[in-house]
């Protein structure tokens, strides 16, 4: 795709996504490319808070459970979310952070699984993919390995000790997309069960887990859902793996929490998947966020999350050839989510001054910058202003300042 | 403890404690006796969390990580929380559930006493205690025992296979108080270790963590604390015992989160025991309540307390002592926490009387009515009243009608 500057008022204008800008609140002048690592505030969030605090806390107080629905919060906000990532009503469950509920979903495997003993993931994947496995194989004392092999041997590695596969479909600094249903099929071929970490796919990129016989998928709710700072996340399991076990059997994962049994007796569907009190202020802003992204359809989104990144690695390289900047995302947009990465020894340097300039993208050690493409509320003259704000900063060494020198904590 | 009807308005006049409740939010002519269930709101919460939303999160984005000290927030309302347990800034951070901080509690103390495999607890233990214990001891398969004794038998069960006790100090259904310096010595004798839920301490009588030699503590945000529906949970951890190992081992728990190793490497110190991405919304609404908590004296509140619950108890068997209700809590106020339970047949139905009248207190099947006592919002009337609305209903059966009766759901 080739897009000269000429035309970028044009693709604006022509956009079928453009209405859905006024849905966020974002100040004027800034240019938000970091919307991968936490989501715009959609406008509706504001005053469904102040309903939330209000009506419901204030005045509802402890009635509010029955009365405002509280207590459905994760089935609904879950059912909803299941909408975006070919997920059947009942199969997707929203609380705790995306690290407890990749514990979840490893430990519902590996109950599956008896007898096998690998967690298997790739080296590059995101750390807490990795960590919440090297926990439970700690705590497991050598009866389960946390195996991370490089991504292009994962394949290989694949055999009957494999328990669970676990894999970022769409990889957190270079937005390379896995081919769900193939490596699905492949570990299926062997036994083992997959579970996606989806945190930059959903509403980010199309996805379909029953069409991919997918087993269970875990996802963020603070990114590309706009769920706000530290949103709860979800978990998908298959209907097929509603007997599984979860580890963490807190009471309302219970079949009936009100009862007060002392003995834990799973909830028979995806509840069971649920642990502690879910967050009910936190839920309730995420659903703000799902709300606006389920009015849109996905395929718009992501034919303009591709023309974003197209043109963004067209000026790149047409504008800012010359400084040094490497691509690291795929060029191939079939294996690109929304997000585009280059490489720059001065990378952290350089993100700041564009900070300066109104220009928000992030930072991922040692030398990653990272431009989250978000086609609700971007748009194309965003990406080309960018580029021109990296040529002038790269023209005039403008990133080449004390302050901006990278700090040890993020080395 | 009498307290003759005519005396109730001097005592709400001299109550050192009555201007807190200006402090909350709650509508003119209810009593609200669940803040044992759910907290009422703090009228700060409004404007704080609007902050949270419009500055923090719409106008900061990605920025409020740092600026608005959302990355410490675990640690700054744990801090807060400390002072409030008898515990040292360090030693307490919040995030997750209850549920979640009590696995991370279990597995961080077996992790410092291998080779003991015994959880034990007591039998009326609050469910998901149970349940927690019961989900680690089935993903151990043999290696760990959940062990539930009756009350009376707990402190004869102490033997050196028991690696940890988990008992709640005040008991969600009768209010009893344990005594945590005896319990935790006793443990010790054996080796063991102990886990104190707070959930219905915390906020509500004073607790000195540090002194009883305590190990490990959890407890409640949206309680005493008034952190708001869901708010997140905190988790202590003696500072000795800063080398433990929960097994849920996410990113936000390691040494140098925004390195992004692959290998887990855990903080030094109390972050060790934070896992995914904090809840930054929860976090905000419940520093709200703990910081009204901070201006009270403890012992203010837990004279009142104990004067509250003391009147209840004199005011119901004075009034209503011909209708069958059985005070299942304490009579001693030494070992009495900040709530009142009686049990009565007719329970259920008696509380939705109670609340179609405006008085709200909550249910624990079978037949226990539990009625919160909050120091900081409520009066002396609210009791008095609500002795009043109890011997009316009792006398008219107003709570002999078909929509109060018990739904299959609670039973």
């Amino acid at each position: 795709m080739t897009a000269p500057l000429e035309s970028v008022e044009r693709l604006d204008a022509d956009d079928p996504l453009r209405h859905f800008r006024t849905d966020f609140a974002l100040r004027d002048g800034l240019i938000y490319l970091d919307g991968n690592s936490l989501g715009a505030m959609p406008k509706a969030a504001l005053a469904r808070m102040d309903t939330a605090l209000r009506r419901e806390w204030s005045e509802g107080l402890i009635t509010s459970w029955l009365d405002a629905d509280w207590v459905n919060a994760p089935r609904r906000v879950g059912d909803k979310i299941a909408r975006l990532i070919g997920a059947n009503a009942g199969e997707v469950i929203a609380a705790d952070s995306t690290s407890v509920n990749i514990f979840k979903a490893l430990t519902a495997a590996l109950s599956l699984r008896p007898g096998r003993k690998v967690l298997l993931t790739e080296t590059t994947n995101f750390p807490t993919d990795h960590y919440m496995m090297q926990g439970i194989a700690g705590f497991a004392g050598g009866t389960i390995e946390s195996c991370a092999v490089p991504p292009e041997a994962v394949l290989d590695r694949l055999d009957d000790d494999v328990a669970v596969l676990l894999l970022t479909q769409v990889h957190y600094k270079t937005g390379r997309i896995h081919d769900m249903a193939d490596i699905t099929r492949r570990a299926h071929d062997v036994g083992a069960l997959v579970i996606w970490d989806l945190s930059h796919s959903t509403g980010a990129i199309e996805v379909d887990l029953n069409a991919a016989n997918a087993d269970f998928a875990v996802g963020c709710g603070y990114k590309f859902l706009n769920g706000g700072p530290g949103a709860p996340a979800y978990i998908f399991a298959a209907e097929r793996h509603h007997g599984a076990r979860p580890v963490l059997s807190g009471w309302f994962g219970h079949a009936r929490p009100f009862a007060f049994d002392e003995d834990y007796t799973a909830a028979d569907g995806i509840e069971r998947f649920l642990c502690g009190t879910p967050p009910v202020l936190g839920l309730t802003a995420l659903e703000c966020g799902v709300d606006i992204m389920l009015r849109a359809d996905m395929r718009d989104i992501r034919r303009k999350s591709v023309a974003l990144s197209a043109l963004f690695i067209e000026q790149m390289e047409s504008r800012c050839g010359e400084f040094g900047f490497a691509l690291i995302s795929p060029r191939d947009s079939d294996v690109r989510g929304s997000q585009v990465a280059f490489a720059h020894p001065e990378g952290y340097a350089i993100m700041q001054a564009l900070k300066a300039r109104g220009v928000i993208g992030d930072f991922r050690a040692p030398d990653v910058m990272r431009f989250g493409l978000t086609p609700l509320y971007q748009r194309y003259s965003d990406v080309t202003d960018t580029v021109e704000h990296l040529r002038q900063i790269c023209d005039h060494r403008e990133w080449d300042r004390a302050e901006y020198r990278i700090p040890a904590a993020v080395t």
